[in-house]
């Protein structure tokens, strides 16, 4: 599905993009140290710090890995979601992924938990992928039924979501009933043909730092790795999958690649392509209207496939 | 005069103070090296690189200093005006400024010159200054009345603008029929209360940075120099004056004791102080309704000063 391109983005879309393009794209992103731009970037990340209402928050663990539980206060009765941040496996943080974690959880009714795994490139692959894998057993061993169970992840967050699955698969592990990807970085060898014809256009990643990224995520390891771009990997028997993504993105084609993969493989998959909206422009929903819409999307997707019933009350975890 | 404190934000408002909080207020202007200060705060100051329509700019030069002019299609009948830009003497140029010059030609009906002064810290106090003062006199040598003349500045351009009154009156020469300050920086001993009472409400500007850019300016000179300080200077015999201002930046003092004193001295001056407005955020006006209003604002009051009627165009600048 894609939306209508002739449609006017909003004022806020308008202000949202040009910050993005001149201010952070290249001297946010631009800064070299990683560990400086984990510091700036998440600054990014967090400015839209809402914590939305109608949502608790705490922090937990689980399978002893810190996260943040967020609860809408009508109850979480419908189900659970993991949700694995972005920030391109070097930055991000359950704190810089309140908001969009809090709308999910009262969107959807569910308990979202937003887990803070091993950053790079103190912890490179596979640290991260086997945080995510030691939440969702976590998660399973509470007794919640698989069916009620989603992933959802942006960025490099999308990644782990589909890589989680592929790991969960070959190790025999129940599926979650849904994955989400918000923008997914699913494509480490950089061969979307968008990674250069939106390489101007996007106005929030440069991708002259996309070998940055990889190299402290991956140092040294083969990007074809399915586990490192789930895009190149056995993709049957996944779980109905929604893919959102700006259509100025340079991460375009690594949606738009899964989603046909995701479909050859005869996986129930959903794409939409936003125009001129910017890499997990839902983010920014505090401020963007259609940083709210899109989350619509994706909350009534999540209550269709993991519970369009709550879970009676001495069994939702 | 004040706006009336109950009136919403519009939503760009909200979203601008949150990303200048969150984004530019530490990272960006936290960087210590002041030229790469410069060149990510000039990317923060042109994130609004409009072009106004109805506006034709070109070079051009006065007294040999390179500067940007703003002429109305309508024409530039009413006036000139010449403009200092911010940047706390250390960044900024006519680039930075050209959304807000041409919304200045466009309004008034002027032709805006706004100088390539140059900056610190390799060119201190005072070199811009008599930059200013050079821009000046090459505009007054065109034959210019005057009385058809104002100068407006913004943050450290408002200090320039009101330090060309001192030193001009100093030098005899003819005043302009107008000065205008956006959020002018009009007292480098740093002394207004609100200095600390909105050091964390102001959402742009870091408190702990002037020293740098009053070092950066003026090292080892005394900041009770009323051309550093020009609250300090002897006010009497400038002309009308526009001070704008937003309610809770860390300069709210410099306005409205500036405002003080020019009432003192027997100046005709007129405040707006803007709630919840960050730093100079008429710059902001391609996406901020508010910038938009304040810049109305302003050309009213300079259309009364420096010419309710054309010029005959034979005599215009």
């Amino acid at each position: 599905m894609r939306k209508d391109p002739t449609r006017q983005v909003s004022p806020q879309a308008r202000m949202l993009r040009a910050f993005l393009r001149h201010v952070v794209k290249h001297h946010i992103n631009g800064e070299q140290d990683l560990l400086r731009l984990r510091k700036n970037g998440d600054a990014v990340a967090v400015f839209a710090p809402d914590a939305p209402r109608g949502v608790t928050r705490r922090r937990a663990r689980l399978g002893g890995l810190a996260c943040d539980r967020h609860e809408p206060r009508g109850g979480a009765g419908r189900g659970v979601v993991l949700y694995l941040h972005g920030g391109g496996f070097v930055m991000g943080s359950s704190r810089t992924h309140r908001g969009i974690s809090g709308r999910l959880a009262r969107g959807v009714g569910a308990a979202v938990y937003t887990i803070d795994y091993r950053l790079a490139p103190e912890h490179p692959y596979p640290c991260a992928l086997e945080d995510a894998a030691t939440a969702y057993r976590a998660l399973l061993a509470t007794g919640i039924d698989p069916s009620r169970m989603a992933v959802v992840g942006d960025s490099a967050g999308g990644n782990l979501a589909f890589a989680l699955m592929l790991k969960l698969k070959g190790e025999g592990v129940c599926l979650p009933a849904a994955v989400v990807g918000l923008s997914p970085f699913v494509d480490m060898t950089g061969s979307g043909a968008s990674m250069t014809a939106n390489a101007t256009l996007d106005p929030f990643l440069d991708v002259v730092r996309l070998p940055d990224v990889v190299g402290a995520y991956a140092p040294g390891l083969d990007p074809l790795d399915p586990l490192l771009s789930p895009l190149f990997g056995d993709l049957q028997g996944l779980p109905p999958s929604f893919i959102q993504c700006g259509g100025d993105e340079i991460l375009l084609d690594d949606a738009t690649r899964m989603h046909a993969a995701l479909l050859a493989a005869g996986v129930a998959s959903k794409l939409e392509v936003w125009p001129r909206m910017p890499h997990v422009w839902q983010a920014f929903a505090r401020f963007l209207p259609e940083g709210r819409e899109a989350i619509d999307h994706i909350t009534a997707f999540l209550r269709d496939q993991i519970g369009k019933e709550p879970i009676p009350a001495d069994v939702a975890a």
